[in-house]
């Protein structure tokens, strides 16, 4: 597809600009057609193995600069096979996502514009605009007035940041003498169901709080987590000498996406002093629709709470929005300014990079602004109710099967379920169908699911999330499974 | 300049795809005559006010879809005036940095195809193309073979992956146990000198050594770590009963750019079984250049190493480069892996969530292939030495002048000096004139420097690594100088 741009590769052009323009426009174009079903030419779940692509790849950085079309050409050869397309509307696995339209426009403006938003004055527009949308967010999802709102990369990093914002809300001198070597600190404590999402066990090690420091609730019937057992725990670990610190609540687990018991868990915390922070990372987004607000009950108690508009708000990955009715405990956990990051309005603006890790803070507000402007709330409802019908019609449909089987309820747009073919029980040869189920289907190219582990045994899960997924690609997902499970049982 | 699309807002189109082919043309050509030279029809410095923007916005969003247009209007007379343009070839401040056209191609692609490249199988060629760039890189800089390389967003993320590593290396069953509550443990120290980067004392924050944790070392005259006064706080720790874990060893500090004796700090680490973190984020990329790499000797010694492509490598924002010989310290201090983020080829292919914090890692391999091939190393070279030369110039004019002064050596492409006027001293007042000249250039719009403090006080930095940073701009920078300090001697 790549014509000649009839100009030299020209150093002295610093941004290669001449060659921008006419690669840009191909680009263009080439993304355009993607969006537009182009996605679909291609298998959902690369079949590249390992090591291919770097066999493919020279095994040094070239000496001169290369021709755009090679550049173009080794994309669409090498590449792209090695792809697994996450933008396809086939893609059913972990959580489907979306870089839309609108979205890649932000993300282009963003890299070109290029700006580094760690302070106020660096980019005014990147801390007032990402103050802005957070804001429109919060209204939308119906969160509390006084919670300050913050772009992360992920919810991973949102979720470290909320827990160490619990470490320093503790009274525990913490930033200025640490956790180590100290006589005065007994071990500290932070609870969250076993369904929660590895993040926060991975925030644990970061804090160094350890394994240890991280104690999951066992879950009800429903995969929400247990408040009784929450309360045994922590009057057991109070009696042990531990110091608890903080409660996750999930809204939207991965596994199922079950929505543990909020008003219940914050009455807990309050009673016991605990940090609440909500990681409704996938699920948020659906309280956009008034008809599912009432999965953020209770979450105008947290003391954070996290979501991500890069999992099912159409906004390309990265982008997860934090939430805290206590900025200026972010601030003690992190704030450190060297005379270098100081301006004349140090202390008067919200310099953003005082409210966590990272530095470093791209214009993710950029695409997040388009995102929400070019479709407005309407739209985004109606994406996100078309995906709830979707998920609800194919949870439907697996009630009727007489060889499957729902493994979970499914109150958005996941649905988890197992094959369970005559004569086969629940056991490690009905988990080894499941997965071999799983890879027929993958293998089709059509769609690609993932699995996961339920109280009976591994369950496969169609997660709807992705913006072009339709009618059409649900029946195939349904045909897959019906013919891999005739395949399989009939071998 | 957008003229209608003849369309209407059409919501069934999940991408609005027939508005988005029109829009991003238009936004290519607005990008590339951005880059051709259309940023410098911004001043530099935003001259927006807090608040000027956040006030023009709505405080909600919209009910609706809005008209592209309408979305691009407000863009240009809303938010880019609240820019500060890090693009801009006069962008001299902290360090210059560039979104170059290959880039933004790179990122253009990345939001399209939306992977999340947290396992090997969710985008092999994510992780494959990502370990063949470092690799590339890695040969680039002459550093060992046994160096495995991956992606972080931030030098704060590479550099507290780094020190958590160390953590973990220290045998002290942190993963497990965690720092709190234990009568075994000392007290934890991380080494680093006075001039390191404020992000290592935010990693001993979060990691949980506390401020207490983190000892800064005395520089020499050449703002250079003092090995002799590490050796001696190291001694002097152990006998008060700390447990040294770490020293980070800076390659261009971010005040002046100074390089620490890694040969002699890694010679230190070796004696007294200490992790070497060697932060090069801003000048590892000029080792690229055979005749600067002697800035790097030293760095095989280290246990980890990052330096960051998108400061002074053409690689927009964000993209840091993070190094180990002990990848699997990395994994055993982070690695976590729930049955729904296993795959048939778990422990058999590089997962790349299992080395740091994120589970969600975008596509960023992309921008940086996209950017060495299109210049290549020639290339790369040609405009790294082409910044030294204007810096060195630059240095030269103002060892000249009668009224500046140079405050410290300038080994790469960051001239630090200041004005001193006839009659005034070091000190306050002189502190005062020069922050004062500071903000009188940075009104001018045409470049903007930023500040930091050094032993005789505060000092001006212009800071050279945008790519379309020519002779022209630091002539306007040394005229903008003069009249400043005619202006302020003279009011």
């Amino acid at each position: 597809m790549w014509e000649d741009v009839g100009e030299e590769n020209k150093l002295s052009e610093p941004h290669n600009t001449k060659e921008f323009r006419a690669e840009a426009h191909r680009m263009v174009d080439w993304i355009a057609d993607y969006l537009e079903g182009g996605a679909r030419d291609f298998p959902v779940l690369s079949r590249s193995k390992p090591g291919d692509l770097s066999r493919a790849l020279p095994t040094e950085m070239p000496a001169e600069a290369e021709n755009p079309k090679q550049i173009w050409a080794d994309f669409e050869s090498m590449v792209l096979p090695a792809v697994t397309h996450w933008n396809h509307p086939g893609f059913m696995a972990y959580f489907g996502i979306t870089g839309s339209g609108p979205g890649i426009l932000g993300e282009m403006l963003s890299a070109a514009l290029n700006v580094n938003g760690m302070l106020w004055r660096t980019c005014p527009a990147a801390t007032e605009l990402e103050l802005v949308v957070l804001n429109w967010l919060r209204k939308g999802l119906e969160l509390p007035d006084d919670f300050f709102g913050f772009l992360c990369d992920t919810a991973s990093i949102s979720s470290l940041l909320a827990l160490a914002a619990a470490r320093e809300n503790a009274d525990i001198e913490v930033r200025e003498r640490g956790l180590a070597g100290r006589d005065d600190l007994p071990g500290l404590r932070v609870y969250a169901s076993d369904q929660a999402h590895s993040s926060i066990a991975k925030a644990c090690l970061t804090l160094g709080f350890g394994l240890d420091g991280f104690r999951a609730i066992p879950h009800d019937d429903d995969y929400r987590m247990d408040v009784a057992a929450l309360r045994q725990a922590i009057s057991e670990d109070r009696r042990a000498g531990f110091r608890p610190l903080a409660v996750i609540a999930t809204v939207g687990t991965t596994s199922t996406t079950s929505v543990d018991p909020v008003p219940e868990i914050a009455k807990v915390c309050a009673e016991e002093y605990l940090w609440l922070h909500v990681d409704a990372a996938y699920a948020g987004s659906a309280a956009l629709c008034p008809e599912q607000r009432w999965c953020l009950d209770g979450c105008e108690l947290a003391d954070s709470f996290v979501f991500n508009p890069h999992k099912w708000l159409f906004v390309p990955i990265d982008a997860s929005a934090l939430y805290t009715r206590h900025p200026e405990i972010f601030k003690r956990a992190f704030s450190l300014v060297p005379e270098y990051l100081t301006t004349p309005m140090t202390g008067e603006v919200v310099d953003l990079m005082d409210y966590g890790v990272q530095l470093g803070r791209r214009f993710r507000a950029l695409k997040v602004w388009w995102v929400l402007r070019s479709y407005g709330l309407s739209g985004l409802q109606m994406h996100l109710r078309r995906h709830i019908e979707l998920a609800q019609a194919f949870s439907d449909w697996v009630d009727e099967q007489p060889h499957l089987e729902r493994a979970a309820p499914a109150p958005f747009s996941v649905v988890c379920f197992r094959a369970k073919p005559p004569g086969m029980e629940h056991g490690e040869a009905l988990d080894g169908f499941n997965m071999r189920l799983m890879e027929e289907i993958n293998t089709s190219g059509d769609v690609y699911l993932s699995h996961t582990r339920l109280d009976d045994g591994i369950a496969l899960r169609v997660a709807i999330g992705n913006i072009g997924t339709d009618e059409a690609d649900l029946e195939r997902c349904r045909i897959l499974i019906l013919k891999g499970l005739q395949c399989l049982s009939n071998p």
